[in-house]
């Protein structure tokens, strides 16, 4: 991998160079004219797609090959709940609810509490299950009812999830694990085991169904190691290879490459959590944002700002739904007609209002929460109990 | 390890040096006194224990201090269900039982289906699991009450189990299994995981009982590895170390070192299966029994046989209880008194006596099986539901 840029499951820092990333990964980016065929059936395209925030895909034209056919599979993304919910994890959230929504499928949501315990350092697992409980709550606020949403905590599917994770994990040598994750003879034995859990939510639904179910999994692109691994290993237990959709990453506010992320040091100065206020995420954006600005107005009117840099603008091509209404500001911002401050309280306006709604539906999902729990009945083979 | 024998939990070959073993694993020989101590809440010792077949352990005595101060704890041991039952899986168990009555100690018995499947080439794990239900009836068939036994099948109770085995997982580098194992990088990443599920059971019921139990393990000393590593982890956990009692191999027919087992070539040819008919055992004992006598009757009654490779002999060590008939026996034999054929018949009646009665029980036990197999609810903490 580029030296100047790291992308795993676990690590995510640099100026990524996404195209590289595509070429190192051995994905596809999204085309025009698969987009179009896409949009066939889901109507005008989502903003993320629009913007090739969602810019590369693994099989998407096959998933669409069988949908077209009436075969017409599920959804399946995650979580790995290490802490609260913030806007970066949301993107791919966002749109795995549109393609649900527009295509009519089922989406099964992975929290990984057991990698999330087996990863991070001091983490108690008790905590990390309350955190995707927690984490629950931003899902299910993004409008999904319960027969639209499954969401599968590991530890508490672990007795539907175990005995179909031990298939794939017999068929995955250590040596294989290594080179897709970089593990070395110091990680531990849950960590070496932990992706055979990630590759079980791609067929599981298949089951109960009692037919090999196509699956698509949006996601952001760090996770694509997981699944190259399982879509070598799917097949083989009579599955289809599940078709994956990856994510650019939501830059933190301080910018300068990576993903948002409460690892990277004070999270306070780099992450916009779900449940900040509308205080709160005025400071952290008018004090923590790196701006695209000059150093004095006079410059910045003289000169203009650069938008490919400003977090603001940036966050804007996230959370800005209105493609006129954002070319606008790109070019005033351009101009040097619009000013960082004004770039700021734009997508200061643009938050709140998003926060605010997602606040108030993250609070009525507390009530319904466990209506939306999948449990390991759901998943018995069609006719066993 | 000496390279005449190999003792590991996957393989067990060549002419077994139990007191090297003992050295090598650095567990500790049973002494007379520590017997002794156990004699007085048993009442006499088992043969098992009088013929030091259960021979090693690690802290019995501090098992026996927690005893003796009214922290009773339980027994676990296991079972990976490859195939049938044969005579060498009952040695353990029939010991068990006896500890169990006799302490009045509550019997956790895990059948490793996932580990069988893991492990074992070609085998489905949907076999492994029926294996598990099918051996488990030997084992209740050895007398069992539904309260003094619960049976812990790993991909039925992975619900409460996995959630534990990933505690023990985090604790253990690939480093350390990979000493304790022997693994190399082309194992697959379940087997590397898989001693996690096997630790589980040494501390599980201390869950819903609430507090730290102390656990009793006897065991065929090939099994040790997995709790030299457990018992280093354990009590990071908040549990106390599981403690030991080790036993030797019954070997298989033809003698030459090893354990009775089926992986060894022909099974017909090594193993009696607890459900041969007694035609079978007399036709497998006298076909295949490899023989201390001498080629010739005449030979045999001038020089004497030699029972301490005598097959039929070393099975009476097993299964015959009463001492004085075992020594006149032996003596016989040894003097040319009783030929080889005679020893055979005296085996023979012995293990179909035995056997007749196990199979009576065994059916008897199908009816009841279901009230054997723990659920994970058994294991929810106290007042959780």
């Amino acid at each position: 991998m580029d030296e100047k840029f790291v992308v795993t499951p676990w690590e995510v820092k640099g100026e990524i160079d996404y195209d590289k990333l595509v070429k190192e990964f051995g994905t596809q980016k999204l085309d025009e004219k698969l987009l179009k065929r896409l949009e066939k059936h889901t109507g005008p395209l989502h903003h993320l797609l629009r913007r090739r925030i969602f810019f590369s895909h693994r099989d998407l034209d096959k998933f669409l090959d069988e949908y077209e056919k009436g075969n017409r599979g599920f959804l399946y993304t995650g979580r790995g709940p290490s802490g609260s919910t913030h806007l970066g994890h949301l993107v791919p959230w966002m749109m795995t609810r549109w393609l649900q929504q527009k295509l009519g499928l089922k989406l099964y949501f992975q929290m990984t509490d057991d990698e999330k315990y087996l990863f991070k350092e001091g983490l108690e697992l008790e905590q990390a299950t309350q955190y995707a409980l927690e984490n629950a709550l931003d899902v299910i606020a993004l409008g999904f009812e319960p027969e639209e949403l499954r969401i599968l905590i590991d530890t508490q599917m672990a007795g539907a999830m175990y005995p179909e994770a031990i298939k794939v994990a017999k068929r995955l040598t250590f040596s294989t694990a290594k080179a897709a994750f970089g593990f070395t003879n110091e990680h531990n034995v849950g960590e070496i085991f932990y992706t055979s859990m990630q590759a079980v939510p791609a067929f599981l639904p298949s089951i109960p169904a009692g037919r090999p179910l196509p699956c698509l999994i949006p996601l952001a692109i760090d996770q694509d190691p997981h699944f190259r691994v399982a879509r070598d290993i799917i097949p083989k237990l009579g599955y289809p290879k599940p078709c994956i959709l990856h994510a650019r990453f939501l830059p933190g506010l301080q910018g300068a490459g990576g993903k948002m992320s409460t690892s990277a040091g004070d999270a306070d100065t780099q992450v916009i959590f779900t449940t900040d206020n509308a205080k709160t995420v005025k400071e952290k954006v008018n004090k923590y944002a790196f701006s695209g600005g000059k150093d004095t107005v006079e410059e910045h009117r003289k000169a203009g700002g650069d938008p490919d840099v400003d977090v603001a603008y940036q966050y804007l091509l996230f959370f800005e739904e209105d493609d006129a209404k954002l070319k606008k500001i790109h070019d005033d911002y351009r101009a040097g007609k619009l000013l960082s401050g004004e770039m700021k309280a734009i997508l200061i306006e643009t938050l709140n209002r998003f926060l605010g709604e997602h606040q108030r539906k993250r609070e009525e999902a507390r009530k319904r929460l466990h209506e939306y729990l999948a449990t390991p009945d759901e998943f018995r083979p069609k006719g066993k109990h």
